[in-house]
């Protein structure tokens, strides 16, 4: 039986937003409930060419369903100017569990972008306001796409705020969501005041003060993936209700990595995981007037939950090539 | 560009063992002089379908190449009766080390074979007597076939005596090898009193005792590759000069892991890892009159030396498919 092949923009037109977040809800609840198998992400680290390898196995049983899988991804941040290539490129090997027959072979990089974004949306949708109408973009690379088309899922969003200094990266997203949103460009505040902030930046200095927000914003920390990067400054994360994806990837490479590593931010200032507010075991908000940061490294179960339901689509949708890859019947 | 695909009948026309068995020695060269990188292989436990997955990432630095990749492999015993599927299928990723680039994709089952034989080969040229003519199969399933084929390019192989008790497979096996070699079926005792023994079975029970092998003979002991299986007793063992492959391994699910565990054998027992012998840093066979076996459990490095050199054959014979997965330059 052939494995199918799913190109990054078949995978775009597959992985639909609408099933993706349920699914990666699914996940998390799985997570949490302990029918998930998530193995540390391992690292190979070559610094000879700055760059590192990483691979992402998982295993998880919702009610309905069970799916299997690996991402195989990288960060080489020369790739851009030496190569002409992405910093990042995941390839995902999607397999049924039962008979480990490898059912898809597809691109992680457009995965992972749809993931991210439906973990964003899973915790906007607990944590932030219910009225929640206005979001705000900080970063307006390719990541931050899929937070809106993922948060627009779970909220009435009408305006948007996106603030970046690269004004040709502005231009490009405005335009893109133009038609749907009354969006705008402001500064880094004025993003920050919304009532769902989404951080999606590189920076290793924090750019976002407790000043920034409003007293009831929901932030989603997306950009911190490495020890050393840090969006927001200790004292709003720690006057935050503060909800993390995993404890050994948060605490190691996520938006706390950096206070957690110097004992200015403990587990005592964890809140919990999204999991547990998944299942109700711990409440989501709780008042009108607190800040909430969700801080997300992207766990491996959500790559395969993503490349779950987009196999059912393609399937559904006779998309992608087949190929006979192994020979077995 | 895109990522090249090889199905399991290119992989075999392209992994060609006197190129595989020279990849493979300068992997085990540069796991000994730490130019290697192999994160410990990751398990998935399916207990619900009786199977497991394991994820082997690696990187190699040989001083005249590089190389990164990852199969994804799995051991689902019921797959032959339940599904007609095998019970071990592998997809192996392999990708450029310096842009991360997926360069090929492709069946890590013959793969795992390949780099197997190569890896006994390895072990027999260095610890076999030099006018080894005489080889033993005990096991006559797909493993033993690239056995062969591999020990016979370090070993003037003239003889091969096998044993299985399965009638059609030992038929099939002698068969295949007619043409090349004086080949006869026999009793464990005749394979393991060859020059060169490969034992490649599944037993629980060991099978081959100390009387059976020749003062001389080199064991490849390939079957073991889980806890609780073992084809040595443990005296023939402990009589031995015995090499593993990787210490952690092999003591955790190689030949070695059941006296290792209940600890009748111990380090002191080990005289070293294949790197060690093939770098210098510890001697081959030194007497004629040693017993020697290698315990091999197949190493993450070994899949990726072996997917170079496939590729590289790959690419001057215009095989494979040509496939644009991730969508970049």
């Amino acid at each position: 039986m052939p494995v199918l092949l799913l190109t990054s923009e078949e995978v775009a037109e597959n992985a639909r937003i609408e099933d993706v977040i349920p699914a990666v809800e699914d996940a998390f609840r799985a997570y949490d409930q302990g029918t998930a198998q998530m193995p540390a992400k391992s690292y190979i680290d070559l610094s000879q060419y700055n760059g590192d390898f990483r691979s992402m196995p998982a295993y998880l049983a919702a009610d309905e369903w069970d799916a299997a899988g690996i991402k195989w991804v990288n960060v080489h941040p020369d790739n851009p100017t030496d190569h002409g290539l992405p910093t990042v490129m995941g390839t995902m090997i999607y397999s049924d569990p039962e008979t480990a027959r490898p059912l898809a072979i597809m691109d992680g990089t457009v995965l992972t972008r749809k993931r991210t974004g439906a973990a964003a949306a899973i915790a906007t949708d607990y944590l932030a306001v219910n009225d929640a109408t206005t979001l705000g973009i900080v970063g307006a690379g390719v990541q931050s796409y899929s937070q809106v088309e993922a948060i627009a899922e779970v909220r009435p969003i009408q305006e948007i705020t996106v603030s970046d200094h690269d004004q040709a990266q502005v231009a490009e997203f405005i335009e893109y969501f133009d038609d749907r949103f009354d969006i705008r460009e402001g500064e880094i505040q004025d993003a920050a005041s919304c009532d769902v902030l989404s951080t999606v930046t590189p920076v290793r200095e924090p750019i976002i003060s407790r000043d920034d927000v409003n007293d009831h914003t929901h932030i989603n920390a997306i950009g911190a993936d490495a020890e050393g990067k840090q969006e927001l400054e200790t004292p709003l994360t720690l006057d935050a209700k503060l909800v993390i994806d995993d404890h050994s990837q948060t605490t190691h490479s996520g938006e706390i990595n950096v206070p957690y590593s110097s004992g200015s931010l403990t587990d005592d200032d964890i809140y919990g995981e999204l999991g547990e507010i998944v299942t109700g075991n711990r409440a989501g908000r709780e008042a009108d007037d607190t800040v909430t940061v969700f801080d997300s490294t992207g766990l491996a179960i959500q790559d395969v939950a993503a490349a779950h339901v987009t196999y059912q689509t393609a399937c559904q949708n006779d998309s992608g090539s087949e190929f006979d890859l192994l020979g077995v019947n």
